[in-house]
């Protein structure tokens, strides 16, 4: 209870009618009724109002350390509120340490509380960069194909139809609905030859990199000689660091893997970024390789269901799944608003990643997991993935044969969310600076080369080449603004390779 | 195209007929048409249905290396399949590094492939131990209330009305909509000082603290004597060693903590797992010190909602929002299963944080971000928190109620989801172990007990000693078993204290 000294009076030394005139203004704009900001009782939003009044009254210098307050009663009087409600504050007040007690002399603001506030002012809104006028920005679907009606729909159904235990603390390796669906799916859509029992979820590839890195890598993983920068970090972060291996048309040149490393990182289907596709008899050389140095493959399957021109090739993994431990996440084929990857990882790895993931991080949302899982079953997600492959193709079709008009040929295999287009090494910046000044969001080849790579040759590991480029995400762009997007891709390459044909893929 | 050298008739060495035999029975199973199974068209999945035939005969030794397959046109008359289908299944595997076309002797089995298969079997389903007879396991709220017709209103709700940018990348710092309705929900409900520019949203307090680890504390921080291991193991993990600060009746005792530390982490609204609360002195004198110091305080308010007896008192961070990082989820208030929390930081460290997050790493799904915003501002969120708390308080009151009966006081205030059962220190561990053997799944005390704390003093970290105890975990059991398994808790803990009255709070 509050300190029943408090309510013998007013007394002189801070009198009540000073506090209300700090109080004053506060108080009455907050104890206005607001019926529809909140789902409370009209009483219990009035008790909120009047504590939180205080406790900014105090916390911004209105009532300083050592103010005295009113005698409870009085403040009831004056602001209609009940006294037993108005002591209720005070002994709120004090509980969380605003306000003192002391015998004797009333009811006191703390001396330690409001001191540091100006020093703390919350940062305003951050000043974000206004979007790009032509947005090619990486890795991203375009955000107007998520089946929004589809997810809600499978949402009324698992939330639905979940057992209970759904919603208790998961396992680290996630539902087992999920799990279930998802090795049936990769096996019908990327041959992936997995068990339900060999697939941990995860939030994303990169945190699973992060997770292998810190359990399974050993101290050095290849990785190709261009990639995803902050895939090499979180691999760095946990402890394993990275040597490059070369690309060419062929996909990574994996004759070349050093005897010394753990294993390798690798994009078969559709390298990243460069396009191309891993040749068959690099296929099982790479398997041979890893199986005959007990050696690990991790295959980074992240756009493997977007092929154009034909069926996509099947995953690496179907080749070794003793040795290829096979990543993928909806976040291409969905939206990277939905965190949910997945492993699929030779069985003897199983455990030690269950381990490394820790018994309370499951990580992956249980609720998505399931919505994911109905989405599967029901076949919305393979008709999501049918509906994608016509929109990206006939946007890669555009930006390819557009291109071509200019006399610029676009490497790689159609395929994928994004494209490379191909510049001299020396011209590389030049482009990109311009193309910043002009409004686009793209990125150079070079953002993506591993540092140890040679750069005086266009970054290449082993002295054959990539040559320069720019990196375009076709996926990102708004459908009002593809069109012109692409032509203005097209005006600024034209800027810069007049009557140039480049090598085929 | 496959090599057209194959289709020039069948060659003795290795006849069809035995090919066929190896690969009948798989063929005729696996070709059976399934129309509920696949969403896919029936042909695409008659060739699906071969591919992986092939791949499965090859790989488990039916198809032995070197094998030559029968010519396209065989087999497409031998399964009914066109033609053409049959011939792009072959350019398929060769493509995937399964089938070789050598030039004038057809296609055959790769030799690298299908070896080590044997050594690989995936691991079959994991034996699960049974479910406890008596679940009282710790940190879970009851999976029944989970509120399933407000989550699937307001991600139909949430899903519609999202733009599309809400399906893009997004920032690490979490989507704002979500940002917006938490700092108002927890300045209503938890006297938290918050802009939406403060928070940033993560899976879980203990992500956060592997964040923070990483990016903010320095090399020490001191934690309380008893909390969740997996915290104190995530924090090393990130590179900070702990130091324990000791726990009595007034919660953490904070003049007791030392000068070289970069912070502490508390519980103060209800430590975890002893049960008392943070007293008002000592929440104005930490906050002193750590103002005093350059230090900061990071409150774990992990069921700061679910008070019985009385309002919440509020959070420490409205006291010193310049010193003290505030931490949450919905964990406990709501599941487990929805991987949604959320850090509350002085300004100055936000832009520290998001760095630490990374650009990639949004980490909690953005969808069930959305769908927790709608279930905030719709008031649904209040009304599960207040169904939730009459729950909880009514098992709370049946627990301490039947132990009473036996004469024991559970210590600690009404709230949260567990409560400490306190025994002698040197019968804890007979204590546990018999519960083991009746099927109850409950902890320790000494469970939680920092590694540096005086075990020979119950653990205690300054020697005033909490003795030995077992905490229970009341949200867990299911509502038909909750009164025996209040019964038989009653039963256990009567057998080691007989007429035995126990210290109060």
């Amino acid at each position: 209870m509050v300190d029943k000294s408090v309510n013998s009076g007013r007394v002189a030394t801070d009198p009540w009618d000073e506090v209300a005139r700090r109080l004053g203004t506060d108080l009455y704009l907050d104890l206005q009724p607001d019926p529809t900001a909140s789902p409370r009782g009209r009483g219990a939003r009035r008790r909120h109002s009047l504590a939180e009044a205080l406790r900014a009254a105090i916390d911004d210098g209105r009532l300083p350390a050592g103010t005295r307050l009113p005698p409870y009663r009085s403040l009831a009087a004056d602001v209609g509120l009940a006294r037993g409600t108005v002591a209720s504050v005070y002994q709120e007040l004090i509980a969380e340490g605003w306000l003192v007690a002391r015998q004797g002399s009333g009811t006191h603001v703390a001396d330690t509380v409001g001191r540091a506030r100006t020093d703390a002012e919350p940062t305003r809104a951050r000043a974000e960069l206004p979007p790009p006028r032509h947005n090619f920005a990486l890795g991203q679907p375009n955000s107007s194909l998520f089946p929004r009606a589809d997810w809600i729909a499978s949402t009324r159904r698992a939330i639905t139809e979940a057992p209970d235990d759904a919603f208790a603390p998961g396992h680290p390796q996630g539902t087992a609905r999920l799990r279930r669906s998802l090795a049936s799916y990769l096996a019908r859509a990327r041959g992936v030859r997995a068990e339900p029992e060999q697939i941990v979820l995860t939030t994303s590839v990169m945190s699973a990199l992060e997770l292998l890195s810190r359990s399974i890598f050993g101290d050095i993983l290849a990785v190709e000689s261009h990639g995803l920068p902050f895939h090499r970090q979180v691999i760095e972060r946990g402890g394993t660091s990275t040597v490059p291996v070369a690309i060419d048309t062929d996909g990574a040149v994996v004759d070349d893997l050093p005897d010394a490393v753990a294993g390798v990182l690798l994009t078969p289907s559709h390298q990243f970024p460069t396009g191309v596709s891993l040749s068959p008899p690099r296929r099982t050389a790479v398997i041979e390789w890893a199986r005959s140095g007990g050696r690990l493959i991790v295959e980074d399957d992240y756009d493997g269901e977007l092929r154009y021109d034909r069926e996509p090739v099947g995953a690496l993994q179907a080749l070794g799944p003793d040795v290829v431990i096979y990543a993928g996440s909806v976040s291409k084929s969905l939206s990277p608003a939905v965190r949910v990857g997945w492993l699929v990882l030779p069985p003897q790895l199983v455990d030690t990643m269950v381990w490394a993931k820790g018994i309370r991080e499951p990580d992956a949302s249980i609720v998505d997991q399931l919505v994911l899982a109905d989405l599967i079953d029901s076949g919305a997600y393979d008709r999501h993935i049918r509906r994608s492959r016509q929109y990206y193709r006939r946007r890669r079709d555009r930006i390819t044969g557009r291109l071509a008009r200019s006399g610029v040929r676009v490497p790689g295999i159609a395929a994928g969310l994004h494209a490379v287009i191909p510049l001299p090494a020396d011209s590389e910046s030049r482009v990109v600076a311009d193309a910043s000044r002009r409004g686009f969001a793209l990125a150079p080849l070079s953002f993506f080369r591993h540092p140890a790579c040679d750069v005086t040759d266009g970054g290449s590991a082993d002295g054959r080449g990539l040559g320069g480029g720019v990196v375009v995400g076709f996926g990102t762009p708004a459908a009002s603004a593809f069109a012109a997007d692409v032509e203005a891709l097209a005006d600024l390459v034209g800027d810069y390779l007049p009557n140039r044909r480049l090598r085929a893929e």
